[in-house]
């Protein structure tokens, strides 16, 4: 059977090809009445408009793609998920690609969705090569980041203070008497969000008059299993720190999974602390002290605002998020 | 700063226009050296070739589009990141929708892919209006199903049996003693793995002599609090039930944390089980007694098979994966 034509369309809505292009391409200039038989028509054979035609002439594509490092647990998925819902009252259909933490498919799924004809993109964090940013700018397709902001980043972004989250965790473990800190992180190479959240670790160090270079920080992948594994790499030191603060609550969460094996009580033995408030911190036993991350009131803004950037062609001013620190069981003075 | 044009890329590069056409169309009729001068003088020009005369010329996009029914939580996530690893290793790009379980959205986002020139599509699950079926032959857009086998469906399909899975639950829980039973589903209408598993408790329910309309059944949304609601109503019965085998893992975890606010306890008072295998169903305590189905297998073998389907040009035969009762701390014999 062969693709249905603007021509079929036409036929069956009794009206000319020229009105059924208006329909799909300016939908406004046409009287209801008209545009809903079109539609219908369009529905009833499954006609796909000519993709190119139609966004030479509409100048728009109504999809719009995001790109997030990974699909394979909870960090981005509540996040994109109000993101999506937004869009889509907006009249947009979201395109998501997951580059795996690797800034080479990143930009291979930057290109792909804007030959696609995205109309607007939405990254994770701003650190990346400038090359890529000259690549948007002059392929003009607007462009946003979320999950960190930075006033002075070349692209407009809806996030959060990582680096001021981490400090207030980090200062806090210190308040409750802790001196033996280790840290695990995420990688933090392309990752400003990492990178901020050591920063911010350091910040908080220094200020209680500690040395900072005298806390074990154990760089590793996002995940339960790297997280236990650098938690089982950490408990072995002589003297053994006394709390282990998280890049975030995947890591957390295989720390504590761990800390049972090792024969060790949480938070007698070892305090351990998170970052985001996934819904994996409060199944966690002991809950999780964590740093919440409003993450669907972030992709809700980061909607709002793309949509804007698309449909008023300006770039906005970005947006930042509060977070809150979470005190949950897992965190208590040394001792228990 | 205009977008650079092919003439653009074929000077930096030495080459003449259709040399550039040809390497971006049909590489393997390149000489690799030439090969990679135009594609160097492509990044770095940052040139994005016209779509529609791209996959007018080439007939393929190397995109992928997949539509899951959500991404907030992580029912799909790791089997969606291990089909978008293995389909990056075949060199496509796999671009996701979320459908938020809704079927008019789904068909939007079936659109938009198709429009966007995807080269193939995976969905979830096989229920669906038969006019999309209509319509994606209509297409001819090769389109695999997963996470839900079925050999006698319209498309074909890499999942797993999910009534069989869920009968073998059932009869487990049976089998250490209860006959008080509950069942916590997922909303079952347009979702045929919520259809099977309630089928098959049904199955294992029969098969005890028992009578399957006495055992409640509760359907609510995959959720955490979702699944405790229902929990909560469930057990302000008479006589209360022993055991609630849940529609997943996400729905079981909600009932464990209800549980205690409750002062129930798991196992003692109520069994709990779950169904998915999902990281949450080790974390969980007690840990969760689910069937593990094999989602990174699912997703490796569903991409292999999509890529022959776009390649080849057939209709594969459908894939079936075995799943694994995961017996764990949070079923025991009624009383403990």
């Amino acid at each position: 059977m062969a693709a249905p034509t603007l021509d079929d369309v036409a036929k069956k809505a009794g009206v000319s090809t020229a009105t059924v292009s208006r329909c799909l391409n300016t939908p406004d200039r046409v009287v209801k009445a008209t545009r809903e038989r079109v539609m219908e028509a369009v529905k009833s054979l499954g006609y796909t408009p000519n993709f190119a035609a139609r966004v030479m002439a509409a100048k728009r594509s109504f999809t719009m793609g995001a790109i997030i490092p990974t699909m394979d647990n909870a960090i981005f998925a509540r996040g994109l998920q109000a993101f999506q819902e937004a869009l889509h009252e907006s009249g947009y259909t979201l395109l998501v690609a997951s580059s795996a933490y690797t800034p080479e498919i990143e930009e291979e799924q930057i290109r792909a969705l804007v030959s696609r004809g995205a109309d607007g993109l939405l990254l994770i964090g701003h650190e990346r090569d400038p090359s890529v940013y000259d690549f948007l700018a002059r392929q003009n397709i607007p462009t946003l980041v979320a999950w960190s902001f930075d006033a002075t980043a070349r692209l407009p972004s809806v996030g959060f203070d990582n680096r001021a989250a981490m400090r207030a965790v980090t200062a806090e473990v210190i308040a409750q008497g802790h001196r033996r800190l280790a840290m695990i992180s995420g990688i933090c190479a392309g990752n400003d969000r990492a990178t901020a959240r050591v920063a911010g670790l350091r910040d908080a160090v220094v200020a209680a008059g500690m040395d900072p270079d005298a806390v074990p920080i154990m760089e590793t992948h996002y995940g339960i299993e790297t997280g236990a594994a650098a938690f089982e790499d950490l408990m072995a030191r002589t003297p053994r720190p006394t709390a282990v603060i998280c890049g975030n609550d995947v890591q957390a969460v295989g720390a504590m999974g761990i800390a049972a094996k090792l024969g060790l009580e949480v938070p007698c033995d070892v305090s351990i602390t998170g970052f985001d408030d996934l819904e994996i911190a409060t199944i966690a036993s002991p809950a999780l002290t964590t740093v919440h991350v409003p993450h669907r009131d972030m992709g809700r803004a980061a909607a709002r605002v793309l949509v804007e950037m698309v449909e008023d062609k300006r770039i906005p001013a970005s947006v930042e998020l509060a977070t809150e620190l979470r005190l949950r069981a897992s965190l208590a003075p040394p001792g228990g």
